[in-house]
């Protein structure tokens, strides 16, 4: 294939309707003139979206697919989104809804580090869940969060994430946070290895600064023992994720969290699916790990578009490596074994909140979670 | 006022239901543990958000004000959107509307560098409204954009504006490409500078590359030449802008553009107010011009809606500077002298691919704009 495809969900009357709508959305991702004033040559030939195929999904739905060739993108990732759903996102009734990537998109846009597999090597659990406490709440002191850091890593915590919100305030600027959060897990870690435990912890601290800053910050986490970064991409772009998937110096695993990305999902109509987005793009962006909220808890994903997504991260067909998802979002202990069933083994459960509730027996919790997982 | 406020337009079914709406946002975008593990004391106190007033707007919808201390989010903007509608903006049934700054904010996000006054004098132009044409198809050599660029800047153009489709791609690499268009809009600037004109055309360059190159990009914009640059908020985040317009070293104006950000706005139910993201939040990020999609064009605002965008640009009381609001997609000629009256002189007004059509007479449209605009 010399072009990739993105797949579109439309809105429309009738067939003559949904293809109009098709060949809109191919000129305006790319060229974003009138069609009879596209250059004949190259531009018409390459540059310009190519509708592949219309096809009825139900009353008054349409799925299109669209090709795009790589010279429309170049090699960032900013200019892939812009083709993919750029202007495009501004047109109710259209909704990106899967990629499929070819050999030109593969070559530029590699993806995860680690994925599924790397994470089995990096904590040396070879089977079963991921139990990810979540530390928090910002406005804590560094010596407050570093010590749910210990209780939860010594307990067992597979990974240790820091809350999305723990950015760089002064309560806990970032890098004396970090420096003491990764001293935390890695004295735990020396502890469990000491005990003869051949797994081990893996502490994530989450990028808060500028967004100009997230290279230097990720490099400073490393150098401090943090073992991968948390980052948003919604607020400072898939493309800052990607950029640190591929880049030399920093070798680290990735996890995306969900902040800011909610409406890219929110509508049948609109936006996203969610397959594409917490699977596809997270995957085609380089995340290690895919943060969403799980159906049930404070946020409204149904069972279904939580199953896309996991399907998505693992599909073996997906842009870049198979990732693992990560449902949280107000989850609590009693569902975890419910979870499981849901979400299988190569799934990173977190736990926030509601695990504040042990105090300083958060340790207890861990080692709870770790029980519904493997129970 | 100690605190900064925002305020949300909530889909509730009476005042408990919306008042417990309303402590749920204040909790998630802050502190995002359940209310009764938040500690007392600093974190209760000053971080956590706090619900200033619950009014019913009409049947079903309800406006609630939460205050935010600056304490929690620090000094950086990724952080700031976070506390606004960070993990809320995945909650179906709530949208924000508005943010009242307070001196905290001010001083720390003190917005556009130019702003309305500042781009009369860059432009020279005293009154009357701005003709910008826009320069595309991605895909044409520089050369054939450089000639676009001469022949709008030549016969008057305020603004002569690269297609945000014009990435880094072969066809037209971003320093090539920019250092052409730049050379010939000063030429022709040169020109209108011999012949007696008192205004002259800023070229602005849109960045095209990697997130992590964007300052690197726009200051080699600015030594080629260029006297603005294009930035996409919703690829590069809203922080790539606000760096910009504080760094020391970069002097131009900035225009954002829209693309990727249209489900913010596109339901009534969650996301952003239109005058909220494309007014206030560009305002914040450092924006001189807030380009979005006019009514009646390809993409489905109301006059309602552009109407309260230009006014969230203009009002004394926002954050930051007043700004310039910039509609577009898919305008004609025939249409300025209708928008003229809705948008008034303080604007940017676009034109794009309809001026394709006048192939090497592209002159006379700007003309044709202009007089439209001062007719």
């Amino acid at each position: 294939m010399d072009r990739f495809e993105v797949t579109y969900r439309l809105l429309a009357d009738d067939r003559n309707d949904a293809e109009g709508r098709a060949e809109n959305i191919a000129l305006e991702d790319t060229v974003e003139i009138p069609r009879d004033v596209v250059p004949h040559g190259y531009v018409e030939d390459v540059v310009l979206g190519r509708v592949e195929a219309v096809t009825q999904e139900s009353e008054g739905i349409w799925l299109a697919r669209i090709s795009y060739h790589i010279d429309a993108v170049g090699c960032e990732l900013p200019q892939l989104l812009n083709v993919v759903l750029g202007n495009a996102s501004i047109l109710a009734g259209v909704k990106a809804i899967a990629i499929a990537p070819n050999a030109d998109l593969r070559a530029r846009f590699p993806g995860a580090r680690y994925g599924v597999s790397g994470l089995r090597t990096l904590t040396g659990r070879r089977a079963g869940g991921y139990v990810c406490p979540v530390i928090k709440p910002q406005g804590s002191s560094p010596e407050k969060l570093a010590r749910l850091c210990y209780l939860t890593a010594r307990a067992g915590a597979d990974i240790v994430k820091e809350d999305h919100g723990l950015a760089n305030q002064d309560a806990a600027p970032f890098r004396t946070r970090v420096r003491l959060c990764a001293d935390a897990v890695n004295r735990a870690n020396a502890e469990r290895a000491d005990a003869g435990e051949t797994t081990q912890s893996l502490y994530f601290a989450n990028i808060g600064g500028h967004g100009d800053e997230v290279r230097e910050l990720a490099l400073f986490a490393q150098e401090a023992g943090a073992h991968g970064i948390l980052l948003i991409p919604g607020l400072f772009g898939f493309d800052a994720m990607n950029r640190l998937a591929q880049d030399a110096d920093f070798t680290l695993p990735i996890m995306a969290h969900p902040s800011h990305l909610g409406p890219y999902v929110l509508s049948p109509d609109f936006g996203y699916g969610h397959g594409m987005l917490f699977g596809d793009l997270m995957r085609l962006s380089g995340a290690d790990i895919s943060v969403f909220p799980n159906h049930g808890g404070r946020f409204g994903f149904s069972v279904d578009q939580c199953g896309e997504i996991v399907a998505r991260c693992h599909a073996a067909e997906g842009p870049g490596r198979a990732i693992l998802p990560s449902p949280g979002g107000g989850m609590s202990l009693d569902r975890l074994a419910d979870m499981k069933r849901l979400y299988g083994e190569d799934c990173v459960y977190l736990l926030g909140g509601s695990l504040l509730r042990f105090g300083d027996n958060i340790g207890e919790a861990i080692g709870q979670m770790r029980a519904a997982l493997d129970g």
